[in-house]
């Protein structure tokens, strides 16, 4: 091989420090798991020095550990700078104990002193009420990582070395979690890795053989075809392998050095010598058994090497005479004297082994992307803007005007802003942004392509998991981002932005870790307009989803037109700390805001329109609109109104920021009630048409007082492939369908526009065979425009 | 090679049928995108033979023509029998075009007739309004498997292939396709084939080089990296490359006789020989241009060959003179005169290639599995049930005893039904069910394993996606099942079970596919008893997101204990045609119905528990509760309103199946108003402890008259890792919150029991604090048991 010259032989006496610390986070990883007293085993262990519930993983914490104590190795020998991901992140005690040996945990909790009385208390508040979760999770310094749901900490670790050319990110995986599809797709990351301005990912497959209650696959086909999975992969695989732990190290050192070497050449030759051909980036291939170097039988049955060690391999060792004893002995086997000194403190020799300052990675910045995020350099949005004469009297894609404002956000932000997208980022037509940036693309280029290239700021590949895993990577660690995808298949991210939301509410309460940036989610090719796709591309409720999150992190915006899309993304892309979902199509449609509208449109959230409003204040009914599609629709049905009901006193509503619905107690941007009331009224009937399934709208207003009157129509869950106008009427939110709603509900009018209703019902019939004959929609749909000289009829609204 | 000797090798008349039925397929494919009329081409194409919406994917199509028209060759040469499944299944026009070319498109839609007349209304139904979807779906004979969202074929084909011994199971993958996560984990599906039960899944991976705008990655790195991946994921790779056709045919042909030889040879050696060692399968990678046989250029620009192929080569064809003339050239470049007869049927040549009844692919029953599906057989539960004697009187873990009536389910269908899950069969305490069968598992064994073998009833993969893809494929030909998932962990597949609730809503409505098997969920490790996980795991959203699908698909159960849950289950495993969710927990609990009781409460779905009210037929107050952890704490307030309240007249309402809260309008299992108020009244208070988010509960009752009064607690996102009481506690949804909401809300109740309401909340403190100082629950809420003795005080409710 050709960096063997790089690689360690360590001396007996580096293994035997090397130990140390590995023997120290072991210990205090036990310790964590079972001790609510006596944690430097001054005494023998007794019943009350034992949790009343013990509550972790042991199994996959040595593995762990071991990677820990390596990198530091290699951080200080190497002055390499690195951060370590754990995919098996129900391995917390390993990722807390670490952080403990570095001084870190101390430094952000003082409470957990770097001493025997903070020992026993970092013992005691894991798993334990008030204390700390067992998963690495946001409370534990040093992680951008949870790892309670397994499958993200690949793309997680791309994510985070995207534009830090000097980072190395180790990823610890699972090789349970190796079975997990998101994390499969994750593994071909590395045809997008740019090598002179990004860091670079060091995976480490932890092949501990076991999962909770089964084998692993990659531990039981044989070893070359797992090799030559990883190799497909596009790895050089360095494989560490044993259960001797000097063995083990002298192995493991000499892996991370000629991993890192590997990792430096490449970025030498990129950078260096402008060689950007792809080259197999390294792995580590770590095969130790699970709950490597605790009990080995247990009751008889084997434990260590066997899944039986996944979680607590002695239990009820509060009462039982011989686990505790058994415990003892596990415990006193890393010999603590010969780690901790009296006072509890780390020995010199285990505290000489950290890397100094932000070089430790439990304090580097890196993890904790808050303290690096700067603000995004964005123009006015209005620089963007469409002009727009009057309403409904031009008409764009509004994505499409969004790419040209993305241009200037691109070009401002060349190293920490990227765009993600599934292969649709020109399909949402956001391709103006290629006039200045490319696809990033490390496989083979061919001249017939376009737009790819070694470097650029947008990432396409076809795996919504790893699009989301990068941004979210990438985020975590301080940066800037969107995500543009079809609205319906954003749900397959659905359990990832669980995780990130928990993640975002999380750390709004730990003050040591600043906010970060938003994730800002583009969904275009929305249920409305599946018109090639049909009933498989139709499903807004991803909405849903997202409101069932903490108010205080999401956020959901229905731009209802192009320039109100430019304001909520500037917005959206200023904002720190949320989740943001913007939908907004991208076919030819109506402008009805200019910009000064817009922003004010924006700024409220929700607002009357006076131009499409005749109700002098005192409306006989409310119609009303979020989203572009059910906004067409809504407007098409006032000007039918005033075609044929021109008395009727019609009040036209907007909403835009889907949270101002909301009571003001339940989301921070929800509306007082008088507030509610002033737009909705306490009594008018309210015909509402909306984007989604018409329920959240109940969800979201049914505290207020006029709520027994809103009567919403929006996505039933009937779609096919069809025109865009079948499409609104096969679930009755069309022009037609809205007035005979209003008519349905405005008392009085029943009676006096039976006529009306009836030109409605057979409108509807006749615009449904005509796209039956025609396959298209009728022209008088499809050629429909807003009469801007018709209004507002009679004194417009305050 | 091993099996050279069985391959084809093709005279060139053989070659030239089997391209004629490759013609003819793409002759009809791209008669679908374009014409509405003139489908023979008896004169040239004019402007009004153009559908006007040209609405279509091209690109993927010839790949799939060519896998078909060789597949049928195996079928007949071989005698093989054989499904087909379209992972880029937006390549509609292919699957629709080989089943007319069949005679089964005819025979299921008589109006598309085998003639002209047919083929012209083959054409012009093709995404048309009224007509078909783009895309292979539901309605195109002789799928499974829609192919909207990619991702999903070859786990879709390995449920397929399962206990259908002689069936070949062909999964096209597309090289996009190829990079998504579920994907990619479903290629280790292969270490899950029985080769003695199971029938065999031969990948196709359809190397055309393109995403809709990107290379594909597998087309950008080495050949030899991708025959190393491939190779890793365990197959044999066989490789058709080329862009002549005559050539592709030879080629195609061998690979398809090589590989079912290697087939056939591995079941020989299993079924035969009791040889059960895995070996490689085999598979196809199968390199042709996209857009194959299309246009090359269009307007200057390269089209077949690059992503431009993707959809509809040829804009604007109605009214662009050169680009209909064009399509003409391209249409005629089949030579159609040589497919089609005068009358517009297939000739001789091409009708005798199909194969037989129901052997033709379009027309095989594993592909309309609900004419092969039988009743499961089951056994009354009630010979499971557990003794109650008294309400709360015992305590069983409810999934714990439903693993033990599983025992008798599995016995006997032991060819027809399996549990699925991802590593959690055991956690979740199903694991009675390994005294009489297996997990399965084709990699190695060792000693040390338990309950693994070659064959089984137990499918366990880390790989949510990989489940619920295998349980789809096994339902969707006709079989039964049941997956078992952590809560939270089941959004993972959120986008899947849309899929799904879109193919069975869509199937209701097509007469000749027969209901299948529900999809039945056993949601446990839920969100209230996540001990030592925490908040990650701590999502109740998936009831939500099912809720959100057709009413008439979808069911959402919440048994509070193990009779309850027993008797849900097996009315779950007896229903066609739903997605079932029965959420349940594995913890030790109170029973609180005996079998009768169970039974009876849940053919109601919902209803007053007589022994634990009190309200003499006229309740001061309504508690309710659903889901098992709300019921446990909903029946402790009761018992401390009786203690602290005797004069309270409280009733108690336990809900079941949650569709019963709505109304009978919106859902089948909807409840009349009537019966709603005589169980919740017009007008008295009710509060309401729910398993998941609250505002479930309002959206399903807001139409009801008593709404307002309904006051729902249920988990508001907050968790962490700590005791099962602090949990309740911290999401206000326990036993003291519960009276002080009864208290808050039953009008004058404020004032009279100020000192109860202080109790209660002096009593939370207490807890909680217990908790931070012994590491578990208070022991009058550890040890609480419901006092049977104590009611009904004063006349049960009727
Ligand atoms: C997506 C997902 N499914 C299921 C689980 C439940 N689970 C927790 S740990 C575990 C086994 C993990 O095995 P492995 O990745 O090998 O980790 P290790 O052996 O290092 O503990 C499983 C299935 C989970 N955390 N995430
Ligand atoms: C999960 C998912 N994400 C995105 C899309 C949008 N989409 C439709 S086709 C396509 C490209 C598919 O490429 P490939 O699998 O190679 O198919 P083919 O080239 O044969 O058309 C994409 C990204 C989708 N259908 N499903
Ligand atoms: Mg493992
Ligand atoms: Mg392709």
């Amino acid at each position: 091989m050709r960096y063997e010259g790089c690689m360690a032989s360590l001396s007996d006496d580096q293994v035997h420090e090397l130990d140390r610390w590995f023997r120290a986070a072991n210990y205090l990883a036990v310790g964590q798991i079972y001790l609510l007293d006596n944690p430097l085993l001054e005494r023998p262990l007794v019943r009350e020095d034992i949790k009343p519930r013990l509550l972790g993983h042991w199994g996959t914490t040595p593995g762990l550990n071991l990677v820990w104590t390596h990198l530091n190795r290699l951080i200080r020998e190497r002055d390499a700078e690195a951060i370590v991901l754990c995919g098996p992140g129900h391995g917390g005690p390993a990722a807390v104990a670490n952080a403990w040996l570095e001084g870190t945990y101390s430094e952000v909790f003082p409470a957990v002193s770097w001493d025997k009385e903070g020992m026993g208390l970092l013992f005691r508040q894991f798993s334990f009420p008030g204390g700390i979760p067992s998963h690495v999770a946001p409370e534990t310094p040093g992680s951008i990582h949870e790892g309670g749901e397994l499958g993200y900490v690949l793309s997680h670790a791309y994510g985070a070395a995207m534009d830090n050319p000097e980072l190395l990110v180790a990823a610890v995986i699972g090789d349970g979690e190796f079975e997990t599809g998101p994390l499969a797709a994750s593994w071909h990351a590395n045809k997008f890795v740019d090598p002179v301005h990004d860091g670079a990912v060091l995976p480490i497959l932890s092949l501990n053989g076991w999962k909770i209650a089964n084998p692993t696959i990659p531990a039981r086909i044989h070893r070359d075809e797992l090799e030559s999975l990883l190799r497909g992969y596009g790895h050089h695989v360095i494989t560490v392998e044993g259960d001797e732990p000097a063995d083990v190290h002298r192995q493991m050192a000499a892996a991370m050095d000629e991993a890192h070497a590997m990792v430096r050449e490449i970025w030498r030759a990129a950078r260096e010598e402008g060689d950007l051909e792809r080259r197999p980036w390294p792995m580590i291939l770590l095969v130790t058994p699970k709950g490597w170097t605790g009990p080995a039988h247990v009751d008889g049955k084997p434990v260590e090497g066997t899944w039986r060690a996944h979680q607590v391999p002695l239990a009820g060792t509060r009462d039982n005479d011989e686990h505790r004893a058994q415990l003892e002995e596990w415990l006193r086997s890393y010999r603590p004297v010969e780690l901790f000194a009296a006072d509890g403190r780390p020995v010199e020799q285990i505290v000489g082994q950290a890397p100094v300052g932000t070089r430790r990675m439990s304090a580097n910045p890196h993890a904790n992307g808050g303290l690096l995020k700067r603000p995004l350099r964005l123009r006015d949005w209005r620089a963007s803007a469409v002009e727009v004469e009057r309403p409904g009297g031009s008409i764009h894609e509004p994505t499409r005007v969004l790419g040209r404002y993305l241009i200037d956000v691109v070009r401002d932000n060349d190293a920490t802003f990227r765009i993600f997208g599934p292969d649709e980022t020109a399909s949402n037509r956001l391709d103006a942004v290629y006039e200045v940036t490319d696809k990033v693309w490390a496989a083979d280029i061919l001249d017939v392509d376009e737009h790819l290239a070694r470097s650029g700021r947008v990432m396409e590949i076809l795996s919504e998991h790893t699009c989301q895993g990068w941004l979210e990577g990438y985020l975590l660690t301080g940066r800037h981002g969107l995500f543009s995808c079809y609205e319906a298949f954003i749900h397959i991210v659905d359990s990832m932005l669980n995780q990130h939301a928990k993640w975002l509410k999380t750390t709004r309460d730990i003050e040591w870790r600043p906010p970060i940036a938003s994730l800002n989610y583009l969904l275009s090719s929305h249920v409305w307009r599946q018109d090639h796709n049909g009933f498989s591309h139709q499903d807004p409720g991803f909405i849903d989803h997202v409101v069932n999150k903490k108010a205080e992190v999401v956020r959901v915006y229905l731009p209802p037109d192009t320039n109100t899309l430019l304001s909520t993304m500037a917005h959206c892309l200023q904002s720190e700390h949320y989740v943001n979902v913007v939908v907004s199509g991208k076919q030819p449609s109506f402008d009805w805001l200019d910009a000064e509208q817009a922003d004010l449109h924006c700024a409220r959230g929700l607002g009357i329109w006076d131009w499409a409003s005749n109700d002098g204040g005192d409306p006989d009914v409310v119609v009303a609109a979020a989203g572009d599609v059910p906004t067409l629709e809504a407007l098409a049905a006032v000007s039918l109104l005033r075609e044929h009901l021109p008395d009727l006193r019609v009040r036209f509503v907007n909403v835009v920021d889907l949270m101002r619905l909301q009571d003001e107690r339940e989301h921070p941007h929800g509306m007082g009630d008088r507030e509610f009331d002033s737009v909705f009224t306490t009594d008018t009937p309210t015909v509402f048409a909306y984007h989604g399934y018409p329920w959240l709208i109940h969800r979201l207003t049914y505290r207020r007082t006029n709520h027994d009157n809103i009567h919403v129509r929006g996505y039933k869950e009937e779609g096919t492939t069809t025109t865009p106008f079948d499409m609104v009427m096969m679930n009755d939110i069309d022009r037609y369908h809205l007035v005979m709603d209003v008519i349905d509900r405005v008392p009085g009018l029943a009676s006096r526009a039976g006529g009306v209703r009836q030109l409605m019902v057979d409108t509807r019939r006749r615009a449904r065979q005509w796209t039956r004959t025609h396959g298209d929609d009728l022209p008088e749909v499809r050629d429909w425009t807003w009469d801007a000289s018709a209004g507002p009829a009679r004194g417009a609204s305050p």
